[in-house]
């Protein structure tokens, strides 16, 4: 079985999370390639080399740019905030390098539009590219996917989502760089709204062609965590609303926001359709909830599927129904999902084209809610 | 349309809620009969009158067996405490009066079975009875009953039943007569769990008949209300719980406590069966829970039905879907129910057998109780 | 005790649940006036006598105008669709007899500025107005204000409402009233719509000021009931989507619709603020949910309140806690705190300068649809 | 840092849950010690090589008896049936290597003593046990012992709990091995009866004294799997129920069956006290109810605590606040608690003399059900 080198390009939160992902996945899944954790860069020597050896990567280095002329690295991870994407991505597919991108895939349509370019080149050399937008891979919204796609709830009329988190409800929790434009991009919109519009275009598999959005700041300036009694301002946004229209004609509400108090990582959708409804929150990701409107009015009713049956997406590699799985496992999932459409050649979603197709929603919510929330057609671009 | 004459012995708390009943149920159901509230009986002369003006009944005495004589009155509506259920019932049934029993039906199977005995010969005369299980009409339950009745959860295999209340928590809450043998005849087992055991036969349509029981009274003495300062003994149970064996071979576990804190009115039963389940639970009484496990494993899961549509029981004289019902709504129903029969000369129930066999069930309880739990049988009796 | 005479104009389902509310109010709640259902009104002389005679109105009359001289007639209770809401109101202002009107107040911000002209006028005289927002009197929803007036859950900075029904789901559902602009003014946005703005009003204690709208009609023609084979024009909104910023700088999201598949009387309502939330779905209307940001993190959460308590608004009157109430109970509150202020000369609430705000917020709506979802000012009118 | 050796027995469902356990814990947790995964023992050894391959361990083999004179196995964790659970660890105890071992401990009471006999002479010599009920580490659970240790819920009344599996509610479904006494001893009993009585000692943190039980099995025979058309006979208990009493005077009811449809892995777990409530279900495993009767009662309510905070038991290690866990963590919690006491001679728990413990109580179980369910005391033995 061929190996699969694997170079992770940052070790915080998101580094760690891959990490487990990367020692797990070969394990429990029958992959067609072996990924190997080759190296693990980081912009601190020492702090690589720790990392490396927590995490369980062979190597470590201080020089992201050093692995992508190594020919036993053939899949690059970026877990770096959003203003190093482009480069490190851009750089990577055009060494011929596999790139899996976290989310958002950049902080600009024209990052993300360089990028796809260089994913479209490098298609045609048989390199691949995957957004981490790890939501996909819930087997509760994998399934919730199939049932739409089977016709199960008709044609959608309602989408409604939203993405509720709190932990900036008490107005002196101190700045960190995502809450600066220059590093992020912007705030709730790119950290939450994005994965909301990712899972409605992968849910309903049609775009977001025109929204309507607000922007909102309601604590304009917070504690510098290096400057004892100094603040700074918040340049990005706290919360962002927008109402969307969907091509097949589906209205959409997205709501994102760090002010939800008591909210902890509330990413919940819900969408009705001619013939059945989905909803679904994270917080209780195990579960699916389906309305089937054909059933018999007397019988009918939300059911609770708890998606841990061998059959439901992901699952036969895993355990007997209801010994649930968590957050963890939907890296798992894009692991296994990228890896096999590395194998196989095949056309792994969601690749940077999904990816700039996201950004061009976000930046259409940011220009609409520039112009009094006037509705925006989402830029189609040549792509 | 003829009128049904109605003496209400009795104006606490249940006679309170069958006030609003009786003055409710004519209005939203089309009732072959007209319902007059005649008389209300208290024991005091001026509170009986007062209670009358309050609830909307003609007159009012102090002396209930006046009204057996009177030729306007042809039900009696029995809402006393359980040690004067069998005088008045068998008194009005020999008088030739319908009567509405609250529950349990007697404070022992020996008074149970006088009031049977007077049921059955006036039924030979058309005289009806029924006892106050109201939580069969709850909508919900009665659906559960008909989708039983279907064959859509197969051959029972569990009850689960408890009502959890949490009202003596305190261990200085004072004595009552609900905690006094004499006058309540038991605790939480006549009290609450007189309601699982009909709700059981009623669900299952099938008798538990046998028992594992034990009872136990966690705090021996309470002050005492009116004597500021003293303490008397509970004499009845505080909490009782049971394992019960249904006739067709279903396996029952029931607890009735009024010790579970932060439960208010908790009701809940859960059957298991071969081909579904179905659970409920009072505090959300206008859902009821069911597994169809015909479905495919991948769409499965227990659907939450809102039984408010026009085809569930009770509902079509109601409101739209979603708009819910409560509590007193049970009683508005088993009224209907009880002055249909009345009309149609009917089988209403449950009538006196039904209520002796639930305190056949309560005494094979209390007998078990006191012999380690040995499993009893429940008595058979003539009838 | 002196007693109020009461006219109803309009029996179908809002008069029948309305008649089912004035019989209960005054047997349940102590009263400071005694309500005498005098007369009830409709189109049809003969419906009305029957309606009567089904409710318990003691006259009848196919004459609205006619109970307006009447002596014995104070109240006059408006259960008629919208487009007749302001000539019966004026009148019966004008004729010094307090009213009760449906919602929403009126199908357009004149008619409802003329209402309140003459509610203002009428003021004068002690005469008083109230607008059906009945959802106000849920328990639960009183206690959510209560807490939120309190400071429980700090400065709001998200509304999340949403008021779902799914009686539209089928395209070939036949069209109704509610379907005709004439008629009902607008089709989700004033049916919902109204209740989440009035709701929001009411529970924020503060005003929507600008919003940013979107109106959707998913069907555009529908069977004639009455012609077999023909399809009329639906000329109302089948859904209503918009942002809104209330005055203290929240933020909120709202919407209505007929689409929602599986969804009966969804109204729904989430208030995040700097110090807590609240939650609730009236689908499960005794319950309310609640985070307290106050608490340790480690025993935080969100907890259901069950709305039962003797201590919750309106409870006292009812029944022991977890012996739960229902829709109609919601009808009895109303009548109770609007006969309560007329008997004290009090300030009813909502009276028709509140209605005349909501109808202002509706009207934003309706004007920012109509502009691309530009922000949109409320108006703030003269009054 | 020291290693620790660890050899495996048994590479089915609790051998693979080990393995990713075993792989995990010492990239998430900081131990004092680093793991080894030295060797896997299977019966075949082809098979055992396979597993070995797939689950990272280093050697294989199908001798366990070889490993014990390993100097570099330090640890035998035994994933094998109940049936040779004694031989295994009393002669790795013996050989001087901790002990992990799968649940029940044993199929009798005289072999978990003799377990036990041979653990007490072992950890005179720093020599260490664990039994593998692993809902202990439940993080939600783990909280739920702390706020009862800490007095929350004052002196427990009521322990209600109950473990529902169904995937012996289809009657054709084939015989294994956990449906013959002779390898697993006891049926729901000894699988999920033993985890709740070991949860509910764990988080009272007193004993069982004394029960009532009954045992049932439902389908008498079975088809056999290698034998197409022949049945066998099922030797075991489909379901198990008793009632106990603790040493500190609650009741407890419990239950536990393979024939609840619609329950995957229903362990549930409810104890009311004089103070306070808590609620968990596994299927939602993230989340512990909590009811405080301290609460005014206007705000009292069970709280929904999302026990994914940092402050929670073993959430450190892991993501940010409601970046949800799954069954598999359990395993990592446990061996993260075992390593840590071997590292620091600690005293680790559950230990064996606690699954002595449990096993006496399912052994009351069993005694009391042969004797028409009469109360048996759990017998004390000499430790």
């Amino acid at each position: 079985m061929n190996t699969l080198g694997v170079a992770l390009v940052g070790h915080a939160f998101m580094g760690a999370v891959h990490s487990q992902a990367w020692r797990t996945v070969g394990r429990v899944f029958d992959l067609p390639m072996r990924p190997e954790r080759a190296v693990l860069c980081g912009r601190r020597k020492d702090a690589a080399r720790e990392a490396a050896a927590r995490f369980g990567w062979t190597e470590s280095t201080d020089d992201w740019k050093s692995v992508l002329v190594r020919d036993d690295v053939h899949l690059v991870d970026i877990c770096t905030p959003g203003d190093s994407h482009a480069e490190i991505a851009i750089s990577a597919l055009d060494a011929g390098k596999h790139v899996l991108c976290e989310k958002p895939l950049a902080n600009s349509v024209a990052e993300a539009a360089a990028m796809e370019e260089a994913a479209s080149r490098a298609r045609r050399n048989g390199i691949l590219t995957m957004v981490g937008f790890n939501y996909r891979r819930v087997p509760a919204l994998a399934l919730a996917r199939s049932l739409i796609a089977a016709g199960r709830i008709g044609t959608a009329r309602h989408v409604r989502a939203s993405y509720l988190q709190d932990w900036l409800v008490d107005p002196h929790a101190p700045i960190n760089w995502r809450l600066r434009a220059e590093r992020a991009g912007s705030g709730a919109l790119g950290d939450l709204g994005a994965h909301l519009v990712d899972l409605a275009h992968y849910l309903l598999d049609e775009d977001v062609v025109s929204v309507s959005g607000a922007l909102e700041t309601f604590v304009a300036e917070r504690p510098l965590p290096d400057e004892p009694g100094r603040a700074g301002p918040v340049t990005v946004d706290d919360a962002a609303l927008f109402t969307a229209r969907f091509r097949g004609g589906a209205l959409g509400t997205f709501e994102a926001t760090r002010y939800a108090s008591g909210r902890k990582n509330g990413l919940r959708i819900e969408i009705n359709g001619s013939a059945g409804s989905l909803a679904f929150d994270f917080e209780s990701m195990n579960e699916l909830s389906f309305h089937d409107a054909g059933e018999p009015a007397e019988t009918a009713g939300f059911r609770r599927i708890l998606a841990t049956e061998p059959g439901h997406p992901y699952l036969e590699a895993w355990y007997p129904p209801g010994h649930v799985l968590g957050y963890e496992h939907t890296f798992v999932h894009e692991l296994r999902d990228f890896v096999t459409a590395i194998a196989e050649r095949g056309a792994p979603a969601p690749d940077f084209a999904a990816g700039l197709r996201v950004q061009r929603v976000l930046d259409a919510v940011q220009r609409s809610a520039a112009h009094h929330s006037r509705w925006m057609p989402v830029s189609e671009g040549e792509s």
